[in-house]
């Protein structure tokens, strides 16, 4: 049997299963979803073992040190899983609500309800957790998922996804509802995207060369691409906060989209602020690359140049600019921006409003770290994704992200004129 | 200058509009719209001139009738539309709305707040009030629109879009937030479609051809295309009411997509409902193409063969079918549905609650006729057009559908552990 056919035929039974979940009770998937996080817990030996198979052959094939943290699981990560799978199982059954309902002057009344979109596939990369955060946010949402996991974490997440799959089954659930794309052929994704009759929505979680992978997608796509985020510090930031918030920006994890890859500082805050910086970022092992006004303050910042302005450097390295005016670190944010994550320090109410009115990013902050961009910081418990699209859904994906709605229009004979 | 080159040209101007129109207030967006208004009432000769120069090149190339009566504009569609436009002015600003907001444990203030999409091409074929009901729609929601309708209303559209710049110039917004692209060649929806950069969405009003072109599209597409609507007479069906829903549903117009297309009757109405019907219908014009049970009943019928259940005939035409019972009804639109209006007419109420539950299409009506799925009536003002997608929006579009948010979060120097 062709890969094609393969494929096709799994999805079919993707689309059946779909049609099921889509009306099956709330109590139900929460059924699963309990029995899941127990299997978790339980397995947890088991999902290690897996996970030291791909870890191994990662470290074999030299993969680089932030890659390697991504693919890691550790105790803390697995209950991280399970805890997100309860927080999810508590949340609200989306499917069913009731968005909004109104009468017009006719009689007829109109209410707009909350049902799944059908058939999603996600695409992700080395992060094994991604399996069963995507996996339980889709079903909850009464979608039939397909998987389609890094071939680095092979072994992590196909373990993780029959663990879902047996979870499913235990509540009386299709375990068709849950596909795991084992196959690492990247031939897959060239058929998901050809077959809109199949699949309703793919949501890509990568870097470049899966975005390349998907362009001419028939399959609608909500996007998880690239984060550029900048944090400016303002002249009225009270600095020991901008310093906290910075250094949380860069450092705690440099790996992931809503890590700040930018620092804009006014020029009157820059000479006191720099400096401790810096040297803090240095102790950290950050490379700071700085235009001529930071190396002015701090001379051994090395020269950043052009293109450092629209790099996402995934890594501990920092691009540096002093700016005159709100206005200038506005232009810089809209013209280098990716739209993902931007974040003002500052004790003024005026500059936060206008920032937060004007910066057209995703997730807007004053005050805080940029990191927050993330469905569990959110409170969505866990998160599919974090949709850098303008349309559907942007920032972190939950729930709701996962849901359409249609009309039910209710009459005594209405006609039209 | 090139095709694409002038049309890149054409969208940078609309990009750098956009991002002035996305921060204007709402008074002044409703300062244009009431002008608009009063011109659409004011030059109602000049816009009948315009589309009788279209109308008399259609006839002159032998246009099939229900097109001209698309194309056709008269008086009371030009006060429709002027009407349209006030209600839309009337209607509250969506920028800016705050669609939730939730605070943190940690004390982060949280809240979703509605902004514009920002660049959307409209795409559409031979009814001219969609300039003006598209347009407005688009721009009240703080986007700027780019317009391309069919050449066979190039004088009207070209007309009635040149009134909306004017308008926009009269309230001191860029005349550049509306573009029209006069030129004919169907190679501008190629150039359209190859940049994301410059266009962040395309809403395509059209047929077969249309959803050709489309193919690959590098923009992410909201279509209105297909319409295969379906009433279902159940056996506790009010008889007269289903008649006359029946009748709007199929004739009141039935070149537009919400118009019935295939009527399914139970078995038990079927002997006493389908004589009057059919007579009705015969008598307005309507050719029946029933199945044999339907022609057991109404021997002057036409037999319907297997691809009659599959065509949006668009005219009067109606294929008939006697079904044995709810779940076969229930089975046929599901396989041969579009998933945009479906009606059931009954008088039981758990039937009309099962057919709302399992029919999966955007619009769902219970004693009413599918004709209402329409943005004017669902008391949005206007439309942009009826979205046959399953992500972002379904069903009639209106002013919410053409935005998207962004979430605001607010902290006092909260970092991520």
């Amino acid at each position: 049997m062709s890969l094609e056919t393969e494929t096709l035929e799994a999805l079919g039974r993707a689309r059946a299963a779909s049609r099921t979940l889509a009306l099956c009770p709330g109590l139900q998937k929460n059924r699963a979803l309990g029995a899941l996080a127990a299997m978790l817990r339980d397995e947890r030996g088991a999902i290690l073992a897996a996970n030291a198979g791909d870890l191994e052959r990662a470290r074999a094939l030299g993969m680089a040190g932030a890659l390697v943290e991504r693919l890691t699981l550790n105790d803390a990560r697995i209950e991280a899983m399970a805890r997100g799978v309860e927080e999810v199982a508590a949340l609200p059954d989306p499917v069913g609500e009731v968005i909004a309902s109104w009468r017009r002057p006719n009689g007829l009344e109109i209410s707009q309800v909350r049902v799944p979109i059908g058939v999603i596939a996600i695409i992700y990369e080395s992060r094994p957790n991604v399996t069963v955060d995507a996996g339980v946010l889709g079903l909850k949402a009464g979608n039939a998922v397909v998987l389609r996991g890094g071939k680095e974490a092979l072994s992590s997440n196909a373990f993780l996804a029959g663990l879902i799959a047996r979870a499913l089954e235990g509540a009386g659930i299709a375990r068709d509802a849950l596909s795991f794309v084992g196959n690492p052929d990247r031939e897959v994704i060239q058929i998901l995207k050809r077959h809109p009759e199949a699949i309703d929505l793919i949501i890509p979680r990568g870097g470049k060369a899966l975005k390349e992978a998907l362009a001419g997608s028939a399959v609608p796509l909500l996007p998880h691409f690239d984060g550029l985020c900048h944090t400016y510090v303002d002249r009225a930031a009270d600095l020991k906060m901008a310093e906290e918030i910075c250094f949380n920006a860069k450092c705690s994890r440099p790996s992931v989209c809503n890590a700040m890859e930018t620092l804009l500082v006014h020029r009157e805050a820059a000479p006191r602020f720099l400096p401790p910086l810096a040297a803090r970022m240095q102790r950290a092992g950050v490379e700071l690359r700085g235009c001529e006004r930071t190396r002015a303050i701090v001379p051994d910042v090395k020269a950043a140049d052009d293109t450092d302005w629209d790099t996402e450097f995934l890594d501990l390295i920092l691009a540096v600019r002093v700016v005159d005016s709100l206005d200038e670190a506005l232009a810089h944010i809209a013209r280098h921006g990716s739209g993902l994550a931007d974040a003002i320090v500052t004790g003024d109410r005026e500059a936060a409003l206008r920032f937060q009115h004007e910066v057209d990013s995703a997730t807007v902050y004053v005050n805080a770290s940029t990191r927050f961009t993330d469905g569990f910081e959110f409170g969505f418990g866990a998160e599919t994704g974090i949709s850098t699209n303008r349309l559907h859904a942007r920032g972190p994906m939950g729930l709701r992200e996962l849901t359409i709605y249609k009309y039910l229009i209710n009459g005594n004979g209405q006609v039209r004129n």
